[in-house]
């Protein structure tokens, strides 16, 4: 995720950093050179004059308008929704840990801690499985060799990881330690963590129908590339700047909602999971009277 | 549901697997050919001029947007909240499992493996119920020949599954094995599962107002076909190539659109029930200690 | 609601019954009339050339996409959330029925078949108030002649019927045949059927603001009748009907989004009402082990 | 609100009553004075001719569109928020009757009819707060001298009776009539009451951001004061009259959105905020046993 | 929060203050002056005439179009979220308090005081939190010095006031003053809580995705900046005030925009913070029977 403090409004015209421009260059150069190769030869191929002009732009702005909009919408949609499983994780993990500690009966001996480590796991678990990366240190850290050795090489390990919770509370509510009412709500809550992960991995294996993404790539790209044919006669030597201009804006859109369509990525627009998960171990290291490290800065404007 | 990995963004532009091109091949060479036939004659039939400008098609486009933008918006819902439906399925049996295993008293005797094969049991006959095939099979490998018999030519199965669940809970807190308390957060999620089935039947059986198709369907063809006449004079040879591509735009997001209104078919943009129900089956087994199988692998780019 | 099989694309085109073009033959007569009349003075009244070109049409273009977008939309989602509040019915009498044989001690005397009866009395209720027709007959075939015999004349019968529900339930939980922890769980899905009936009830009760439809009805009307005199310069002969078509498309809109408004009604393009009551009847007597009767067929494809 | 039958759509072409067409009279006539004088004087002021064209007016067209867009989606989501939190009132307050009268034990002491009291009273009072009106004369009614001059002058009523309705219940389960576990049932719901009016609160206390309010008052009035002066050249005589009726479609749907912002007022459009009360208050008079009285009927067309 | 009473249609036009327009002045000064030399100059550059015309404004329309729409949803969904979980914040401390004076055994020795006085501290921290301000001050008002002193430096101070009331529920339930049943239905609210403050946090520490604000802002300038060029040969002298008030529309929104996208700031559209904590402090002191203070009053039309 990109964090930037608010730019004077001029510089903002102006910054590299955070903005795709860089990884377009090679396609809007592209168009640039065909812009001017057009202009030269004044919109004719050998002799052949392309009879184009502005007016059917604006028909295939109906098309490029319904599938821009529709596509930046699910894209961000699918963004924020990631981003609200996400904190919905930090408020079930904060109201778990504050169950474990105030629902048992008043010195009932019960290892909160235990149960911390477990939930501060289930969120590093979540984000290496959403990233597909191994969680085998994590869990080593956290919940010590054993553990860890137990959970090596399964497939869905933050589900295992509400297994095991459940597991503790059922010692819990076994051994008279909690009132079953009050474990029943606890149960609700590790419900909650199972529709977080469940969402997550929901988001992550079901991109947007292929075949929508084929249409609006060829759309945006036909347009583009026939922009300077339309606007050789009415512009003049104007008329690479402004086809480069439409045409990066175009471009620009489908690259931005493509980046965050899935938003457990690792590019720069994609959620700061690894921030994350540091915020609920401190949160939670807290609750438990721990003193929290110091929190994530941004390199480059980037958190990861 | 259609997998492939991120193309180049040149190649995506050629690709014919995954794209709706090949099922509109018929309908975009007859308007082709329609437009070089007007072309020849320039636009007059019979010596009487069509007297047709881009202006009208501009206030068409109105309509055009707006049919096509609900449309489009109201398909991809009800694809997403397909989607969404069978995530919840999984989170709840997931969920399910779980309280199965950690609500009962520790050391009670409670047959877990056969619920659990009930809840794969679930999943496996709600595919089949919304593709209309027969579950005979699942059932049989599931639950063995005496309880698949019973089921055997009932109209809605996966609700009798339900109650299936329902009455193994009934045992378990008749008997004592389980707080009343805790059998009612298990009770909580099978309404869950009846939300869920429902929630697909309400989708399958409940098409967009028909009405709609019909106007919409009527207008995208009227438009695309008035298109060569609007534009034979201002594009000249052009005419063809550009009236082709807009209407593929038009026609192809109509095709799509289609497609997904009903998500739990077997066209290639539709979700991916299979893999979807042998995940399921995987995440459960692995939560019974089982080693569940490998993963499906998309045939073609096509996980059905 | 109009049940048709998918169609081929060109069959579609011309299809009669499921279009409301039947009902809106009067108006385009009058249109197309106009159109001749204009066509044939050339524009003028009584040598006055009325000055009209295409360009104001697009202003007006604005109010139309935000006015027929708005309604539209609002209809739909009107349409839709009684589809899903009759969905919910659907999944909480299930649920319900689940419940009554389940949660109750193993053994208890409980007249289960009772209460289902009340629930099955529900729906066909909710429907006869929505629709404003008399639930006498449908009373009297489910409950017998005593209880609907007290309920005649009531103007709230669903919410009664929910009092039912929990008198029956209020007897068991009385004398001990259910764990009040459990009967919690069905009071809960009560409360769920209090707020499905009073959703339909605030649907059917509550239109879109009046003056939405004003404010829309003129701006369709008044819009298509000028289209004539702005195109005749421009589309000659073609003009009657290209006008024709573009009002077809718009006023054909504003119908249909006005017949999905209120969508417990009759008309073709309303919630099968009948059918879902049908439904849930079936489905509430095959858990009860019974054998449910055939489906409703679509007559003249619709159902009711 | 306004409530009328459906009218042929010719005759609603120019009804009066229902319509905000009186409330604008003014600012119309004033335009239309404008553009009359525009016209005597050919768009000229002193001989200086003001050159405008319909082009500029395409690019206005942009934001007005997402301004008046905008404006409108917000205004009716207040609105039918604003229904949807009343309809809960309904479903809340009758689900709460249905548990007085059978969640207690039965043949328990409890005074189920002050409870339902309380539930009118709080429909009422909570009418009273978003009116700003004065509760003191429903509350002598329906809670009799000694508990309305208790809550004579206090700030936020609704949610002191909630408080009453949670004293009732406490008296209930502290001597024993009610099992506390349903008593977290009735709990549950007056949870839903403080919702209910703490959204209604919500809604009525925050507007729209009033910059958006004057960013779009000031384009719309722009926009039609420079209309007369933009079409002068191309409409000629006709100019008047299209332009007056542009500007009747977008300063007529600024002050609808206007007048259900507020959806609590008493504007022709507002909720019929005394209806649902009288509805509510028959409901649950109904459920006691109570023959309710007539409903209220609309004066010229209009609910309060 | 900017409060003003509803003003005439006409003085409207005119309000300074609650207008973005002071703060856009440099900007549309600037452009006013651009305009006033491409007028002189006649749109040429040292003679090389800038071909420019209406016609490609119309393709930037659609990007615009879509991104300033887009903008402007998602910044008033920020907006508007971040004012329904205030409004939640008011709901469910009003039944945290109902609860903790109801839910209890009658005449139970609870000191209802203190947890009303952690709900109060609990909104004026969030408010602090958000605002990345000292909550020092308030706490030590509200809970004395003692625990004051033990909050200080937290780095989550809110989260930990919910596992305060936690604790005082756990002396509760432990010593027998409350049904463990009941006490669930307070630690479900306080669940709620959790839910509240993470859903700001979520939306205090996740923007926007950066890229699409530069993109905007580039297209915003870049597109009003070209308009004199566009327009000078059409519009003569009037070109310069129709520029300079398209490109007041069009700044003006990206700014309105970027103003509420973080709706917890203390800027003129941002939420009134201040306001509702003091609603909240004396709702909650009118429940418990004390009288409260008089509410703010805005200032020169501001709330903060």
């Amino acid at each position: 995720m990109i964090i930037r403090k608010q730019e004077n409004w001029f510089r903002m015209l102006f910054i590299w950093q955070g903005s795709v421009l860089p990884r377009l260059l090679g396609r809007l150069s592209l168009l640039l050179l065909l812009s001017l190769v057009v202009l030269y030869f004044n919109g004719a191929i050998f002799n052949y004059k392309i009879q184009l002009n502005p007016a059917p732009f604006t028909l295939f702005g109906i098309a490029l308008a319904i599938f821009l909009g529709f596509r930046n919408n699910v894209s961000y949609d699918r963004f924020w929704e990631g981003r609200r499983l996400w904190g919905s994780m930090l408020n079930t993990t904060r109201s778990l840990a504050r169950q474990a500690q105030t629902l048992t009966h008043k010195g009932a001996p019960t290892d909160t801690g235990h149960f911390v480590k477990l939930l501060i796991a289930f969120s590093w678990c979540a984000k290496h499985q959403l990233r597909q990366t191994d969680p085998a240190e994590d869990l080593h850290r956290l919940l010590g060799a054993r553990e860890s050795e137990q959970l090596r090489g399964k497939r869905y390990v933050p589900n295992l990881l509400v297994l095991e919770m459940g597991k503790w509370l059922q010692v819990l509510h076994s051994n008279g330690s909690i009132n079953p009412l009050l474990a029943a709500n606890i149960d609700h809550n590790l419900n909650e963590l199972s529709n977080i992960i469940g969402g997550c991995e929901r988001i992550a294996s079901t991109p947007i129908p292929y075949t929508y993404k084929v249409l609006l790539h060829r759309t945006v790209y036909f347009y583009c590339f026939l922009l300077p044919f339309g606007f050789v006669d009415s512009l003049g030597w104007m008329m690479p700047v402004i086809v480069t201009f439409i045409a990066y804006t175009f471009v620009a859109l489908e690259a931005v909602a493509d980046e965050i369509e899935d938003p457990f990525g690792v590019e720069p627009n994609d959620l700061a999971l690894n921030a994350l998960c540091t915020m609920i171990e401190h949160t939670l290291r807290e609750m438990q009277g721990e003193i929290p490290g110091a929190s994530p800065d941004p390199k480059h404007y980037n958190l990861d």
